[in-house]
C-alpha cells in the first residue's frame, strides 16, 4: 500500500466511521452472530498473495462489523461505559502513525512528557492532594488497564512490605532472605466483597492470598473501618500478614463507596500496609467540584490512579540491562515510565487525553458527566415511579440504577422474575444490560455514559423494560 | 466536535501522516529537545473552555512532533524495529472507532473470533506444531506486550508447579496449603544471562527468585543443555525449586539462539517445570520457510507466543464475578481472552494483523523480512570489509550486527574507543543506534526493520559510522 493508496483508503475509512456514528442509534446494540460464526466466513490459512484494499474492506463490512457489540450506542446500558469521542479517535490515529514502544524518555521524549503533563492537569482538576503530582515524590501513569494499575501497586506493596516490615527486623542478608521466603506464603490482600475482581486477580498474579470482607445493606455495602479492623485482626491471629487493601470509590456491581476516613483511621497501626483506592468508573466524575467531597480521606491512601511515592514503583519494577541504558536516563532528569508498569513498551496514550481535554475543555467534560449522570437519575425516577413493578435494590449513584422486578404471583420469587426479565431483554437485543448478584439478590444494572445517550432514548429503553417486565410478571 | 468537523480534521490528519512518511528519511531521527522541554510550552492547568481543532493541531505540529523519535526512519538502527505500515494504521483507526474493552466474547464477538483466526493463520505460516492451534488444547493470544506474555506464562507456571509438584504430595487441604506457603519462597525462574530483562521483571512481579545462567563465547552465547542441567542441580542443592525457564530464539543484545533440543533433553526429569521460548523479535522471520529449522526442539516447550495447553492459563487467571457472567461464556462455546491475560479489557488487536496479512499476503511479508535481513547482511559485510577499523563481536544473525571499534593507539582499549564512537553518534543524531555490553565487551548494535530502509540508506549510515570511527580512533 503506497502513500496515495493509503490516503484514499483512509479517507474512505473516515467516511465509514462518520456514517457509523450517524447511524449508531439505529443499529442493534448486540450482534446476532453465533459462536464460531467468523471461522465459517474466512479461509483457514492466511492469503499468500496480496489483496486489494477494496476486497479487504468489503469483507470487513460484511463479516466483521456485523459481529461487533456497539458500546457507544445509546442502547448500551451494560457494564460501565467505555467512551469514544472524535478527538480520541484522532489521538489513536496519530499514536498509531507515530508508533514507538516508548519505554525510555529517549525513545520518544514527547510521549513521556505529555503523559506527565496531562496527568498533572487531571489530578489538579480532580482536586487530588498535591503529593500525587509529578513535581513532588508522587505522580501518575496511564496503565494499559485498571487491572494493571492494581497489579502494579500490589507488587510495589508486596516488595515494600517484605523489605520494611519483614527484612528490616534482621541484620544479615541470610536472615533477611530466610524471613522474606517464610513471609511470602503468609501475605494477604484485602478488599470488600463488592470490590472489582481485578484485586482478586492481582493477588493471583502476585502469588498472595486474598480475603474479601463481607459488607452489609445497612452500610450501603460500603467497607467500614470496624469491619476492616476486625478482618485484619482475625488474619493476624491466623499468622497471616495484611499487606494490601483496595478500597473503592464506586464498586462495579452497585457503585458502593467505602468509608475512606474510617479505613484510614483503622489502619493507622499498619504503616507498612499499602492502601489503594479503585475509582475506575466513578473517578471520572471528580472533574466536577460537586463530587470532590468523595475524596475525603484520600490522604490516608498510597495510590489511586496516582501514587504518593513513585519510588515504591521503581524500587519494585526497575531493571536496566545495558541495551536500555542511555544518557538521558542516566542523568536522572527524565521519567522512564517502563519502571512504573508491567510491560516494557507503551503506546502514546496521553495524546488522546490531550486532544480530548483541549477539544472539550474542563467545562465540556463536566457537561458530559453531568448530562449522563442526569440521564441515569432520570432512569432511576422512572423505575421509582412504578413501585408495583420495580424495586430499587441499592442506592442509585453515579448514574447507575440497580433494581429488581417485583413478582405478581405468590409462587414466583423476586430473583426468578428479575432473571427472567434480564435474560429475555438480553436475548431480544433491543438494549443491552447487565444482570448481577448483590448479597444473594439477583439484580438488573442499568447505566449509560455514551456521548450519544439522551433522555429520550433512555425513556424508550425504560418503556421497553417496563413492557417486558409486565409481560414476564404475568406469564 | 461534530461528525463533519471530525471528517475535516481526520482528512487533514491523514494528509499530515502521508506527508510525514514521505519526508521521514529527511527528518532527524532523534529529537534535539532537552528533558522538561514540553512543560515550558504547555500551560500548567488544563483548559477550562473548548478549543478549536486548528489551534490544537497547530500546537501538536509545533510542540509534540519535534519531540518524537522516528522509529520508522531508515536511520533508526537502535533496539529492535517496531514497525508501522499503512494498513496497520487503518487497523488502529477502526479499532479506536469501534472501541470495546472486549473482555468477554459477548462484548464484541468479532474481536475475539478474528484474534483466534489470525493467530491460527500465523502459527500455520510459521510451521508451529499443531498442538499450539486453537482447535487443539492450545492456542494463541495477543498480549499487550512481550513482557506480559512472559508474566502471564510465569504465573500459570507457578500455579501449575505449586499444584502438581507440591500440593499433590499431600492429602488434606491444610497440609496442601502449608506446603504451598512454604514452597512460595523457594521458587526460582531461570534464563540465560543474554535473555531479555522481561523474564527477570516477570520474576519480580510473580514474587519469585531469578537466576541468570552464564553463557560463553564458544557457544555463541547460547544456553546449552549441560549448563542448564548444572544450574538446576545447584539450585536444588540449595533447596530451591526450578519451576520456569525462558529460552530465547534471538536474544536482545546479540540475537543468540539457545539450544532448544539440548534444553528439552536436559529438562526431561522436570515435567512440572514450564519451558517458554521468547522469540519476540526473531520469531517474525519464521514466516519464511528458510528460517523454520530454528524451531527444532519446540516440541519440548510449553509456550512461545502460543501455549500448548490453554487450561493452565485459565486455571491460573480465571475469576468470574456475577457481573461478568453471560450465556455465551456459560455455554463453554466461546473463548474469553480475559482469562488468558493480566488485564480484563482488551483492544481490537487482531484487526491490524488481519489488514496487514491480507494487504501484503504471506509473500509480501516474507519479502519484507528477506529485504530487511538482507540490508542487515549488507551492513555486516561493510563492517567485515574494514577489519582495520571494526571487529565483529558476536555472530551476525537476523539482520543484527554487533561490532566493536578497533583502537589505533596502544593506550586505548577496544571498549573505550567503541563507547566514544557510540556516544558521539547518538549525540550527533544523524543515525540512532544502541550501545550494549556483552560479556564485558562494550559493543555497538545495528539493526533495521523499517519498511523505509534501503541498501543505499544503510550504506550511507555505514560511511558515517566509518568516518566517525576513523576520527575517534585518531583523537
Amino acid at each position: 500500500m503506497d502513500p496515495e493508496e493509503y490516503r484514499r483508503a483512509a479517507y474512505a475509512s473516515i467516511d465509514y466511521i462518520v456514517d457509523y456514528y450517524k447511524t449508531i442509534a439505529e443499529r442493534q446494540v448486540v450482534s446476532d452472530v453465533e459462536p464460531g460464526y467468523l471461522r465459517q466466513l474466512l479461509p483457514s490459512e492466511m492469503p499468500q498473495e496480496p489483496e486489494s484494499w477494496d476486497d479487504i474492506h468489503k469483507d470487513f463490512d460484511s463479516h466483521i462489523v456485523p459481529g461487533l457489540t456497539h458500546w457507544q450506542s445509546p442502547n448500551f446500558l451494560a457494564f460501565f461505559p467505555a467512551n469514544v469521542s472524535f478527538p480520541s479517535i484522532l489521538g489513536e490515529l496519530y499514536s498509531a502513525a507515530f508508533s514507538a514502544p516508548a519505554f525510555n524518555w529517549i525513545c520518544s521524549p514527547a510521549i513521556t512528557e505529555l503523559e506527565t503533563i496531562v496527568l498533572d492537569w487531571l489530578a489538579k482538576q480532580m482536586g487530588l492532594p498535591s503529593e500525587f503530582l509529578s513535581d513532588t515524590e508522587g505522580g501518575g501513569v496511564i496503565q494499559g488497564s485498571a487491572s494493571e494499575a492494581v497489579v502494579t501497586t500490589m507488587v510495589a506493596a508486596r516488595d515494600r512490605y517484605l523489605r520494611d516490615a519483614i527484612a528490616s527486623k534482621y541484620s544479615t542478608e541470610e536472615e533477611k532472605e530466610a524471613a522474606i521466603a517464610a513471609a511470602r506464603g503468609k501475605l494477604v490482600a484485602f478488599a470488600s466483597d463488592q470490590t472489582h475482581s481485578s484485586t482478586q486477580k492481582a493477588a493471583l498474579i502476585a502469588g498472595v492470598k486474598f480475603i474479601a470482607i463481607k459488607t452489609y445493606p445497612e452500610d450501603d455495602y460500603a467497607l467500614t473501618g470496624a469491619a476492616l479492623a476486625k478482618a485484619f485482626k482475625e488474619a493476624e491471629e491466623k499468622g497471616l500478614l495484611p499487606f494490601y487493601l483496595t478500597a473503592s470509590l464506586g464498586t462495579t456491581a452497585i457503585c458502593a463507596i467505602d468509608k475512606f476516613v474510617e479505613i484510614g483511621e483503622a489502619t493507622k497501626d499498619y504503616p507498612h500496609t499499602w492502601k489503594h483506592i479503585d475509582a475506575a468508573y466513578s473517578g471520572a466524575a471528580l472533574i466536577c467540584p460537586e463530587y470532590q467531597h468523595y475524596l475525603a480521606g484520600v490522604e490516608y491512601f498510597d495510590s489511586c490512579l496516582y501514587v504518593r511515592k513513585r519510588k515504591y514503583l521503581t524500587d519494585a519494577l526497575s531493571i536496566t540491562p545495558s541495551y536500555l541504558r542511555n544518557a538521558a536516563s542516566d542523568s536522572g532528569l527524565v521519567i522512564d515510565y517502563r519502571d512504573w508498569q508491567i510491560p516494557l513498551g507503551r503506546r502514546f496514550r496521553s495524546l488522546k487525553i490531550w486532544f480530548v481535554m483541549r477539544t472539550y475543555g474542563a467545562k465540556g467534560m463536566q457537561e458530559h458527566v453531568r448530562k449522563t449522570l442526569g440521564i441515569g437519575m432520570h432512569f432511576t425516577k422512572l423505575i421509582q415511579a412504578h413501585p408495583d413493578v420495580f424495586s430499587i435494590a441499592t442506592p442509585p449513584r453515579f448514574g447507575l440504577t440497580v433494581f429488581q422486578v417485583v413478582p405478581s404471583k405468590p409462587e414466583e420469587t423476586v430473583n426468578d422474575v428479575t432473571m427472567k426479565v434480564a435474560n429475555r431483554i438480553n436475548n431480544e437485543k433491543v438494549i443491552f444490560l447487565t444482570a448481577s448478584t448483590v448479597d444473594g439478590k439477583d439484580c438488573i444494572r442499568v447505566v449509560t455514559g455514551s456521548p450519544w445517550a439522551t433522555d429520550k432514548a433512555m425513556s424508550e429503553a425504560f418503556q421497553y423494560i417496563l413492557r417486558v417486565s409486565e409481560e414476564e410478571r404475568q406469564t
